[in-house]
């Protein structure tokens, strides 16, 4: 049986990856009926009523957060619909229980639009302590993300920030392999959706991960400052790297230090990988798909190769932030995530191991790191 | 420590009644988290994708419901707000996954208006088998209801449908128990809110059960057909009785064979009681207060008294319906709850004891009497 037959038959044996449960202590007897439903829970209700911020007091709200996508960019998949991201987002919902004890409640939309995804995520928030937006198409993502950084609890575009900071955390220990300073390095990113552009953010956040030299590509080419009928989040980005170098990837990689792809299968060829300086870096995270087979990048002389896969070595992936983030975030209460909590996690997140060439960071179920990431995002979000 | 405390403490250690738990079967390990999450999940996802329809199979779906409120009418404590609804909401989830293995999803929803109510639930559907409104206010309840009954999934208001199956089921008993028919019956019932419009329109579905004389009672006095300036449901409610009374309700009580309270504390005094006929019924269900102590009502000679109480004889509560009754729909994968599934509940609940005067239904926690809801809405929704 192949893997997406093996996929096939668990998923159908298992028909959902959680449940909700009782709480351990919520058992129904004929006492506690009446004090966990009618007449006794009148109590907390008035309680909240008087004041709402009981509601992290009473109700499991604290410790509870949505995974909410629209289906419109699951995977590598595309805009599959709502019904279709779900088993995606029971996974999440899964690995945030499993890993950091978060209750997750997945939750897919059936909208036509970003302002009904707003609208829709906006009614329900008062349920839950955090939102973990997830596979939602470039750029209404920014949009979506940016419109609830009101409701006063987190709201984070698991694909942009986690996935920022993982592979952040891989580039402080990669680079720290290879002996190179962010402020030499050369970097080439492929794909300015909602990872790529939240990856370039958070380096050019924090003066210490400014690269000397930054070329990020999209599907039409190299993102530069004379294009001007590019996206806003282009714009932004061309404005953040200052670049005005317009030719192709292929040049691009001429002597570059790092390539991160977040972007489409087979776009480089082992000659792209030869062309870069050495001890290149070398992450190529299309999913399931990767921009060059890591065995060609090796091949091709690269001195540290990842994936967003986990049949490889280096699996650089946001499931080694997203859980601990959110944990970290439900436990200092924090209204939003910041950029230093994002850099504190990706520091954490580095320090969890003692990197070598084939593991520059801990494997998803290792012991420990989560934690780590939990105390930091803790400490920089109060 | 008095109920109210006591139900407070429990609240403040337990932080939410229900929890989000992996799946038996659903551990991680190393090779499940590659088929639970990426690169395997890809492979469901691309399959419901291409069917729709293979989400019941392929996630959680078949077994998951929503239980969503606006806040707007919770227990008898009026518009409290989403969030102080959620103890409410986490209640029942408890009850559906304890009493029928449903998982539910408790939600609260801050919306605006009904129609804002209606699109935030029409977005998130595709997450769900069924959907549990709940505690939202007369006439909203009406028009939320009605507009998402396309959604192809069962939406139940079970203020409205759960607690008419459960007072028809008393009535099935209670007049047997008393010798009288349904045909021979005079009833009053107060209050024309979600449930008394919904007890009323499902007595006069079925033949079977169509009172000799029923009047409905608002809180500015008998629903009847000259009264051309009440709201739709009401001018619904005096169509079907057929009523043309105005009098008073100790008036209407005199010689009556029923009372049905769904509306407001220590509206009946003794003599009111005494002016029924005899082997009176009288089910005061308002919470947590009802419409006449029962002590009072035996008092004054009432042949069968019920409230909606746990800690008085003869508990008349929803609790007794829903989680039995979305099991079925769930099982039957049904589009809908229709009338003769709420008849076929009503029936098993009766035929499900032995009745008596101090026992016409089962406590919540008793056996048997879910599995007999279930398989009856099962069937009759086939």
């Amino acid at each position: 049986m192949g893997q997406k037959e093996e996929a096939l038959a668990l998923h159908s044996r298992l028909r959902g990856k959680i449940e909700a449960r009782a709480k351990k202590g919520a058992a129904l007897t004929k006492k506690s009926i009446s004090l966990l439903y009618t007449p006794g829970v009148a109590a907390p209700c008035m309680e909240i009523a008087g004041d709402k911020a009981k509601s992290f007091q009473l109700t499991g709200k604290s410790n509870t957060i949505a995974v909410i996508s629209d289906g419109s960019a699951v995977l590598g998949l595309g805009n599959i619909g709502p019904e279709a991201a779900m088993p995606v987002m029971e996974g999440k919902a899964l690995l945030f229980r499993e890993l950091a004890g978060v209750n997750a409640f997945p939750i897919v939309l059936k909208t036509a639009s970003a302002q009904e995804t707003v609208q829709a995520i906006r009614a329900m928030a008062p349920s839950f302590g955090g939102i973990n937006l997830e596979d939602i198409a470039a750029p209404h993502c920014f949009f979506v993300e940016k419109e609830l950084q009101d409701l006063g609890i987190p709201v984070v575009h698991d694909d942009q920030h986690a996935t920022a900071v993982v592979v952040l955390a891989g580039l402080i220990n990669a680079l720290k392999l290879a002996g190179k300073k962010f402020s030499d390095a050369k970097i080439v990113l492929s794909g300015c959706g909602a990872a790529g552009t939240a990856i370039t953010k958070l380096l050019y956040y924090s003066p210490e991960f400014v690269p000397k030299k930054m070329v990020v590509f999209d599907r039409f080419g190299a993102v530069h400052r004379n294009n001007s009928g590019m996206p806003e989040h282009m714009k932004e980005i061309a404005q953040l790297t200052k670049n005005d170098f317009s030719g192709s990837i292929g040049e691009a990689l001429k002597g570059a230090d790092v390539f991160i792809g977040v972007s489409a299968p087979n776009i480089l060829k082992e000659e792209d990988i030869r062309a870069m300086n050495k001890k290149a870096i070398v992450f190529a995270m299309a999913n399931p798909v990767p921009e060059i087979a890591p065995e060609l990048a090796i091949k091709a002389g690269a001195f540290i190769v990842g994936t967003g896969r986990s049949d490889y070595k280096n699996q650089i992936n946001n499931v080694l932030v997203f859980p601990g983030l959110f944990r970290g975030l439900l436990d200092a209460r924090a209204k939003r995530l910041t950029e230093s909590a994002k850099v504190a996690a990706a520091k954490a997140l580095a320090s969890s191991v003692k990197p070598s060439r084939e593991k520059i960071l801990p494997h998803a179920l290792d012991k420990g790191y989560v934690q780590k990431i939990v105390k930091a995002v803790e400490k920089a979000s109060e």
